[in-house]
């Protein structure tokens, strides 16, 4: 078998065998295949694209790559969830500790912010201490002991992906389905997972913006798991405007310990609840979904969920305390409110802008290398469907440095978009993909 | 400007400025672009195309990569031809010396051959003590003293093709029709030409089979050419069968000589004749091409035609006894008859699989490192059209080693056709290219 042959077959549109994946994966990752060779491939491939059975093969390829973890110590299923990412997600840092305190396990390797996106990570580590870079020996151990952890990717998990991740930055193959969905899905495989429920989002927010697109990762990604033994649903939610009333990584903290205290906004105490519920149904905890909710709800009405974040925080070096006293986070020490110069109804928010707003102002990454403001958040006002007069505060910026605040703010005033008559908000749960195999 | 962003524009199928080609070429030259990222860019743009103007942007930036040689001591007109390959094509031995003793300048950089196909430069060098690897200034010296030269490809010319050559022969990006004349025509344009008469060959030996596919690549050719100034035109030739009646170098090099001693095959005087009278007409050393025509008959009727060859050889150190001694040319010690076991008429051949079972015989390079044996060679007996009854040579193997001597004529004796009936043979020059906007 050779590269150069496999690299046309996929550039006349062919198809390639298990085989011909595997030779391609692991000949890159040891460093046979050259990086020019395997550019060239990528690229057919983002073009030609790939089917299913492909996906599979790439995906399995890249998650033997490197370490498959697994926990013959934990008799519980594991259960884990992914988001493709936008802005003000931070559910995992609410279901982690409600699935955990309702028995199962969530070992979950997280990612971190790029763009206008943030990441589970970054948002822990606002923590005072929070340690996320911990060993495969010490996740464990963490696991173990409270029911869910959460690390970074260790260089022993599909290194392949990290391999060729770093390449498709550089190529412009980044934007395809069946690319991001291998590549989510060999990290999550490696996890040591039972099941998988992939929160899919959609809009202006999202990476993949059209619905269709989103449909058709999801899909992609839940037939991928399937292929592998693992049972996986999707849920395709909403991103057209920010989910919750924060972004920043301390608001985004306290925003969560808010809804494990029973409070917090509404779309984010539904969408982790629902998210939760799924989990508790696929880690065969609960017999339907509408009982996972009911156990999420109670285990968040009793304190047990918020219990269990203290506990996990504690055990992966974060201060406790946090749960109680927000002032130990990390705060921007300015504020400025933008107010509306329309009178009317929130039609819609061009809901990129504000993750790209966030981290001009430092609250973000435009690079890889760019440091994290905490402190710095956007707190927002008004939800798509409210009744905004003008000079009412549409959105308040924390912020520490003012030298990018005048082109923030633009950013900001100009992602809103107005209309004369009241319009019904779209579904925060959009659909549900996967599931009419399961129930 | 980044290498990125037009690697996505590509992607897109957007088209590329002069300047967006500029920056690619003179980066990946530089070695400022690295090997991944335009190996991205090269399958973009074999998957997506490229347009008339992003061809000739391209074939100017790989011209400009090196030296672009300029004759202002040579008054007359700089005419050359270029043939995109084929089995037994030996033209540029016959219509060289002929347009050169007709008073134009031939310079002429010519290729090695690869796979089926011969190389000019590989026959010339069958004749002892013949230099194909001239400096710059032995190049210009040897066409001012004889008004042809003709060597390979040096360091100074075209280096970016030289390296994107090598990069697309690795990574399955060779055969597309923009990549290929901007390959062609970046060389071509660096000999320092006025005009240009491209041979495009279709059929079965040739590198683009489909007449369409060599129509395509033709009016690309002259398009570019004429973008740059030049005049330009191209025959569509067939090659459905071998040019003359010999393929292999010393053989085709014998040949040459008898056509140019007024003698040899017919389509093979046909065709180098027909070029020779387009390079008269471009060059406007006549009025029309039917002046040339007769000019070229004259030129060989006369001999002056063959004493130029013989000039030209002596000044590149080849043996010039060779016009009236083909026994100084090496010869192959064995020979092999393969008969006809069908009685009909010829209807068609496989002509790849001549050029194939050459070169495994010794007669051409299977890979580039490969060394050639000039004295093996095919003899063809019978022409398409031909009535052939069983029994009667179809070809002769001319060879020295028998190792791969069964495949070979396995390959040969499998390339044959026939027909109860007589069929009209295709004609040899089928179309002009480009002719209409000079005539």
């Amino acid at each position: 078998m050779r590269a150069v042959d496999l690299i046309r077959k996929k550039r006349d549109s062919g198809e390639h065998s298990r085989e011909e994946v595997d030779f391609l994966i692991s000949g890159y990752t040891r460093g046979e295949i050259p990086d020019y060779q395997m550019s060239a491939w990528l690229m057919a491939a983002w073009i030609r694209g790939l089917n299913g059975a492909e996906i599979a093969s790439l995906t399995e390829a890249m998650l033997h790559s490197g370490e498959v973890i697994t926990f013959p110590e934990l008799p519980r299923k594991k259960v884990d969830k992914h988001s493709t990412g936008g802005v003000g997600d931070k559910t995992s840092l609410i279901l982690a500790p409600i699935v955990a305190a309702g028995g199962l396990n969530v070992p979950m390797i997280s990612g971190r912010g790029l763009g206008h996106t943030g990441g589970t990570l970054d948002k822990l580590e606002a923590i005072p201490g929070f340690s996320t870079a911990l060993t495969l020996v010490e996740f464990r151990r963490v696991l173990r002991e409270c029911g869910m952890a959460l690390i970074g990717q260790t260089a022993e998990i599909a290194p392949a992906d990290k391999k060729i991740y770093a390449l498709r930055d550089v190529t412009s193959t980044v934007e395809n389905v069946g690319l991001i969905c291998a590549s989510i899905m060999s990290k999550k495989m490696a996890e040591g997972i039972d099941a998988l429920v992939l929160d899919v989002k959609t809009g202006s927010g999202a990476f993949l913006q059209k619905e269709e697109d989103s449909v058709c990762l999801a899909e992609l990604m839940v037939e991928t798991a399937r292929r592998m033994g693992k049972k996986a649903v999707a849920l395709i939610t909403d991103m057209d405007q920010p989910l919750g009333r924060f972004a920043g990584h301390s608001h985004e903290v306290i925003e969560s310990i808010e809804v494990l205290k029973g409070r917090g906004a509404a779309d984010l105490r539904e969408l982790s609840l629902g998210l939760s519920a799924w989990m508790f149904y696929l880690g065969e905890r609960t017999k339907s979904v509408e009982e996972g909710h009911a156990l999420a709800e109670k285990l968040v009405a009793s304190g047990e969920a918020l219990a269990k974040f203290k506990q996990g925080i504690a055990l992966q070096d974060g201060d406790p305390r946090v749960i109680e006293d927000y002032a130990i986070l990390p705060q921007a020490k300015n504020h400025l409110k933008i107010q509306s110069s329309a009178n009317g109804f929130l039609a819609a928010t061009n809901c990129m802008e504000f993750g790209v707003a966030l981290a001009m102002l430092g609250g973000g990454r435009e690079k890889k290398e760019d440091q994290i403001d905490p402190g710095v958040g956007l707190e927002f006002h008004k939800r798509v469907g409210d009744r905004v007069r003008a000079g009412e505060t549409l959105v308040t910026i924390h912020y520490n440095s003012d030298v990018k605040l005048p082109e923030a703010r633009r950013r900001i005033a100009q992602a809103y978009a107005f209309s004369e008559h009241s319009l019904a908000p779209k579904k925060l749960i959009r659909r549900l993909i996967g599931a009419e195999v399961l129930q």
